[in-house]
């Protein structure tokens, strides 16, 4: 059961995990530790409490902590309560959800392990974007997609923002990188996975026609420059969503719901 | 042709009508004609000249109206060119995408002209996020939806963010007030449109099991409080997109480009 202690000044040692925000935010990946997971909400923090990360600790405003009481059973780990604007002192900025949780980060599952149990893979490249990257973990989670692959150029799932966007799906769906890349992909391959492309391209298959009843890796690349030549040759398929001519390409984050929900229709 | 006139005076009074762009965002509907449309970048700028929007005027760095050459021969309207510095002192902030266009709002169609020529129609209730609305308008012009009806609670498609967010299709997408609210959905079932309310209720029908070879009107609520009682009653069934147990809702534009994918698969 978490202990929960009432705090009232800001430079109080124990809040230093949740001091400047901000700032660590921006380097979500420096060595020395600094590298929390960090869950805003009281939605997300749950999601943080039901994961496998190892939670540190606690910050809420009393009304927030009291919401997670039944969540707080098992978490051996500090909830500390203090005043919004104390909480505000610390972490820098004024937040509106009124209660954090910080974990350290686990190690991230091997390859293999995901590839032994996932009926569907989305497999990303160059997907920068923080806010792409939250969207694109909360439709998987959402469409039934098993677990995510990271090729090269992608950002930190765990960055502050994306676990914000994801509403904290990026503690849910099992990821890691896949290397080399692309080459990596011939594992998928090996493993009975059919490799599909998604591409604006014309000359790609429409997405309807993907004839796949078995498992499928699902390759997305970045909006705006897609995928890079090597990811699509190292593909088995390309697929396309049809779109009225003359518009752009989706969100990449909403080409991948659409995907996914063709895929999650599939017959068993 | 758009005449090109190079300005140096952020004080110049030909360009009021950028001024102070944060400010008068705010207060898109206000009356006294501030209401403008605003089209950033060259790609939503050129939506913009190529729309029905009265365009105003144009204001960007010499390199971007150079890109918009092409794009200006039809426009009455002059195209003023200055520095990036110039252009921040009239807009108030740095505008990254380094050009600008200025149009007069224009009547929305009426209700009946929407009905007459559409095939698949969303109508949207709630939906008052500018980058929801925006999303959504992107999505449905990207997957086939002729127009866009605004139920109560909906913010302004013109605003500027939406315009950003959209990619300009909000300039493209024909869209209008659907009024008095829900009631007014009766003018759609007598125009031969079968009304389908999207909700994540578990008495839905499956999406996919959606049997409607005809005119369909999507009905789609806010994210969170979803559509009203009222709303839902007054459609003809209610959908469902299929998703994993204990997984939030989709976004709002997201779960909609879904369904707009899946109603452009219907056989026509």
């Amino acid at each position: 059961m978490a202990e929960i202690l009432h705090l009232t000044d800001p430079a109080d040692p124990r809040l230093d995990d949740f001091r400047g925000l901000t700032t660590a935010d921006r380097r979500p990946d420096r060595p020395g530790g600094k590298g929390f997971v960090i869950a805003e909400g009281t939605v997300v923090v749950r999601r943080l409490l039901a994961s496998a990360y190892p939670v540190r600790a606690l910050l809420g405003v009393e009304r927030r902590i009291g919401e997670l009481a039944d969540d707080l059973g098992d978490v051996d780990a500090p909830a500390y309560v203090t005043s919004a604007q104390t909480m505000a002192d610390v972490v820098g900025f004024h937040l509106n959800r009124g209660v954090l949780a910080v974990a350290d980060r686990a190690p991230r599952p091997a390859v293999d392990e995901l590839l032994a149990t996932a009926r569907t893979l989305a497999v990303l490249e160059g997907v920068g974007d923080h806010e792409n990257l939250g969207a694109l973990f909360r439709n998987a989670a959402a469409l039934g997609v098993d677990g995510v692959l990271l090729g090269d150029g992608c950002s930190d799932p765990l960055y502050r923002r994306s676990v914000r966007v994801s509403m904290g799906n990026v503690l849910r769906v099992p990821f890691t990188r896949l290397e080399p890349w692309p080459s990596g992909l011939d594992r998928l391959r090996a493993s009975g996975f059919r490799v599909a492309a998604l591409t604006p391209r014309a000359d790609a298959v429409d997405l309807r026609e993907l004839s796949a009843p078995g498992r499928v890796a699902l390759l997305l690349g970045a909006e705006g420059p897609g995928l890079s030549d090597g990811a699509l040759a190292a593909a088995d398929t390309a697929v396309r969503i049809p779109m009225t001519p003359g518009v752009d390409s989706l969100n990449v984050a909403t080409a991948g719901a659409v995907a996914f929900y063709e895929l999650a229709g599939r017959s068993r």
